[in-house]
């Protein structure tokens, strides 16, 4: 790694002290973590793992295209393993790791003689193997497994699933690639790519990030994969039920990829995966690549929750601004990924502007998707309802539920950087790590009440004095930050989101951050048709909403709020759980007419109300009731 | 029939002379019926009916419940039998005729030695004849072919197909009832009950009544006839694909019903029906099951188009207020039956908020179905586009096609009533017609530029001296209307939406009536949640939208209205063949930002813009661009 640049601290080398984070992980620790292993084993997920035994029959029923969900349930079980390696990591727990050894267990047993591991296949169609890499999802539940793999190995140090693993691994490179009597072939499902970097930096086995280059370079090239493969099976390519391969972006190279399309999922894991690959390759190529396609996505397709992919029957992508808010899909798992992604990006460039959209899809479009109780998930993610959107207990594709688990099980990995010249900090929220600078051990402790006060401290004790950079992300609706250091005034000079202290350190130094927090509004970009005339609420990190519940007297979708009210934020001990609320003085609007005509030419009353707001992370939490993040503002 | 019982003047009976009228009549004659006729031909409908043949091949391939909307063919012929009929009553066609004659003989040909006349199961499943009431549309498809027969007698006095169609009513009537042997059934298409009442009111024949009352009444009685039909077929009840029998308004008996649920198209055929049945037979417990449902319907439940049911999935009601407008079914089906039930309530009470509905969807949710040339269809009506919606030169369900030509064909037959003391004018836009009121034929011309203009002239001319009451509609957006008789200002007193000058007429009496017709704007009950800050132009009976053609600079989305700006009101000639366009001073918002950043903290630019509005039945016949009903308000 080049001097200059900056590499995420493990999670592993992170400790969470701070309220907000470690609240959620304890929940994920002890509810959410636990109740996953009981669905898996309710659902037969688990028992789909143990050999030998007769195939068992269909729990999720084909479709109409014959194919059945039930392919991906391998992923499902990698991404609990992942999930709950990294909760390990904060705290180990036997019965936990016994669970994970027990599926470890059955895993070896059901891998076959050549390294191949598929639950699916094993059982009910050994022969055909690798003949639907289109939609059967095989890579993409090898990715999952390993990732797991890679993660139990940093909680915890076992490395029997590795090993397995590793194994799958070579028996994959020797079947593909561009050798003689290889199939040229990829996953429908993006996925595989970002696990073999994981490997790679696991072991510093080079191998693996050619077989991920190998995949992202062949994705897309002519003559289709797809379309051979699909003639190999006897099948008309045109009967592709996506009707286009832009669904698994492989509708072009990679490389010449300039607008997001398809499958949000897909998507962000290929994005995430050619992020990982520049890096570690040093190729500008596919750095321009993500570049062109971070662009498109944050300056055209996102909602400003950090949410993905309007559409159901796509779960993905449509066109520029087309971000309709009560049929918004932006999957919890699309939110999930972006954070991936940025945070690859940003180790690409120490930009503030990928920070940014780690941060807002973090605490936003996908925190949103694990309830407060820990055991409940949204999977679409709609910016308004009328109350009718739940979070489901389980779901017949739980792709979402471990998705989310293994993101807040993971947050540590995403507040710190270091390089050899200094240390990143990206978020802020009670963050601990020692980090090794320019030889020398260093000890960080950021202690904050982020994201609720924007007031950082951060205490260096080096073993020794020693010069480095501390780097602060300052971020984008931060507006004027202050800093003092040891006390003392510091001039702060933001470059890119990041603001320098660049001093010798010494044991006992405190960098104190202030980040102003004020309540603002947001709008969209006119060209976003559904929230013309509408405005957005955001304080720090967090966008709000208003629910019914906070504000009695009917359907939220009536409050207006004018431009000139005063937005106040609050603490509130008792708002599911302790949040700071917004408060404006706003108007709920009432019928014009005394009959309460559906249609009539006298405008409707404003009626004096409060206007409460929440963290949109927070919502669906309380009795059902409707919610809206774009609120109708009033220029009177 | 009562003294005081306002009845439709027949279309027969009625002449078009305006040209707002005239111009669409001869569209439908010359290019909507002829072309109609072409496609029906094309796609197989008409070979379908001729016997003997082979079993053709499915046209349409069966759905996932094992459906083929091929079913319903019989009634597609029906309905251009019936809307060739409206047509031939202002000009009669001997080529029209010649196919009209042909289609009868082919009819007849097919008709079982029993009377039963059905192509599909006459050719697919005889055996399974009556079988399938909740989904096969046999008695659909013979109310469809019954009102054909009707309006091609009332235009022509041809009357081969009413004979056959009375033999296929008699074996109706025969088969389903509460006599012994007879299957207490009703159709899951409402429509035949409608038919039999026209087909009383052409003969008299009171049993036609009967028949149709039985099958009213009968409706989601239990035991409930479709699920002991579908145990019957060995098929479980519970596996109905449209989930609930509120699909076909059977969840419970009609005279229960209080809210507007399921299918639109069959609801408002019910409904038109009950209405019927209300007045023929002076039922008042059908009357108050009409009201309620019209209530229901008119003040929580119909677009500002008069466009009904926003959901796709079932074509339908979803729940009061659910108003979306991008995604907006609104079937153009539903209006044209909407038309349909609004004047049947107006018969059962002559009030003006009854002929206001019939206006309403008239000109606007039904008349947009129909292109500018005669010869595109929509099919569903969304109140905003990207674009992205053209009309169809045919669908794969063609009811709408045949639906819109039916209605303008007979929109003569919506412009006048008369009753044993008067005549009562609803529509205006020239209309002619000979009524004889207490014996006494009186000439009547209705001249006016309608609905351009709200000035409108109508020449009494009696045999001889007769005192009655001319009765004439003030819409309810006309406010404060004015009238002379012969140049006199008259005192104008309007109940309930109508004026009554009540006077002897003598030969060359003029009524003046003006109604004044300035732009407005209407606003939405705020519960709808989609419109809230947001307003609809209106300007007499047309409700306007804004288009991308006349308002170029990019989506029309961003374009929002100042309260306070004028609307002005221009007819332009050029303007899609001739229209009244409104304009005002509005604004155009530009992003805040420089960059055009996705959401940001600045609020747009809100540039000066001039906003030009037209008729939204007028919409999407130039090139495509976006459009939108409610437009964005602006109160500062």
């Amino acid at each position: 790694m080049s001097p200059s640049r900056y590499a995420p601290i493990p999670f592993a080398d992170v400790r969470i002290t701070g309220p907000f984070w470690r609240e959620r992980l304890d929940t994920v620790l002890e509810r959410t973590i636990p109740s996953q292993h009981a669905k898996l084993a309710e659902v037969g997920i688990l028992a789909s793992l143990a050999l030998p035994k007769p195939v068992p029959p269909l729990t999720i029923p084909r479709n109409s295209h014959n194919f059945t969900m039930q392919v991906f349930w391998d992923s499902d079980v990698g991404k609990w393993i992942e999930a709950a390696s990294y909760a390990l990591a904060h705290r180990r727990d036997p019965d936990i790791e016994a669970k994970i050894d027990a599926i470890v267990d059955d895993l070896e047993k059901a891998q076959s003689s050549d390294g191949y591991l598929n639950c699916w296949y094993n059982e009910r169609e050994p022969e055909n193997r690798w003949t639907n890499l289109r939609d059967n999802h095989e890579l993409y539940n090898a990715g999952h497994l390993l990732e797991g793999a890679v993660a139990y190995v940093r909680a915890t140090g076992k490395r029997k699933l590795l090993d397995l693993m590793e194994r799958y691994v070579d028996h994959i490179a020797a079947t593909f690639g561009t050798g003689p009597g290889q199939k040229r072939g990829y996953c429908g499902h993006q996925e595989i790519e970002l696990a073999l970097v994981k490997l790679y930096r696991l072991t510093g086995d080079k191998r693996r990030l050619a077989l991920a280059s190998y995949f992202i370079d062949e994705r897309g090239r002519e003559p289709h994969y797809f379309t051979a493969e699909a003639l190999a099976r006897g099948d008309d390519p045109a009967d592709y039920w996506a009707k286009t391969y832009e669904y698994n972006q492989s509708h072009s190279p990679v490389r010449e990829q300039t607008r997001m399309v398809g499958h949000a999922v897909r998507g962000m894991y290929m994005a995430s995966a050619m992020a990982d690959l520049a890096f570690e390759l040093h190729d500008e190529g596919l750095k321009r690549a993500c570049e062109a396609l971070w662009r498109d996505v944050t300056t055209a397709q996102m909602y400003v929750t950090g949410g993905l992919g309007p559409d159901a029957s796509n779960e993905g992508f449509t066109e520029p601004y087309d971000l309709p808010n009560e049929t918004a899909y932006a999957e919890t798992c699309a939110s999930v990924a972006l954070v991936f992604w940025a945070q690859r990006m940003l180790h690409l460039d120490l930009d503030g502007r990928y920070a940014d959209v780690m941060e807002l899809a973090l605490f936003n479009g996908a925190l949103t998707g694990l309830s407060r109780e820990g055991a409940h998930y949204f999977y679409a993610n709609p910016l308004e309802s009328r109350g009718q959107h739940r979070r489901w207990a389980w779901h017949v594709c739980p792709c979402c539920t471990m998705n989310v688990s293994r993101l807040v099980a993971s947050v540590a990995g995403y507040a710190l950087s270091e390089s050899e010249t200094g240390v990143a900090f990206h978020l802020y929220g009670g963050f601990e790590t020692t980090a090794t600078i320019g030889g020398v051990s260093v000890a960080l402790r950021e202690t904050s009440d982020y994201p609720w006060a924007g007031d950082v401290e951060i205490a260096i004790d080096p073993e020794k004095p020693v010069a480095f950079d501390l780097k602060l992300r300052v971020p984008g609706w931060a507006g004027a930050a202050t800093a003092t250091v040891n006390g003392d005034d510091a001039a702060l000079l933001v470059e890119r989101g990041y603001a320098t202290v660049r001093r010798r350190w010494s044991a006992g130094d405190v960098v104190a951050l202030r980040l102003p927090m004020p309540p603002e509004r947001l709008y969209a970009h006119p060209s976003v048709r559904m929230d013309v005339g509408r405005v957005a609420l955001r304080r720090g990190p967090l966008i709000y909403c208003v629910e019914e519940p906070d504000n009695p007297g009917g359907a939220i979708q009536s409050l207006t709020l004018p431009r000139a009210a005063d937005l106040a934020a609050e603490w509130r001990p008792d708002l599911i759980g302790g949040a700071v609320a917004l408060t404006a003085a706003a108007r709920r609007l009432t019928p014009g007419d005394a009959e309460g005509a559906l249609y009539t030419a006298t405008p409707p009353r404003a009626e004096p109300a409060t206007l409460t707001a929440i963290p949109y992370y927070l919502w669906a939490n309380r009795a059902p009731g409707s919610m809206q993040v774009w609120i109708c503002e009033d220029l009177e």
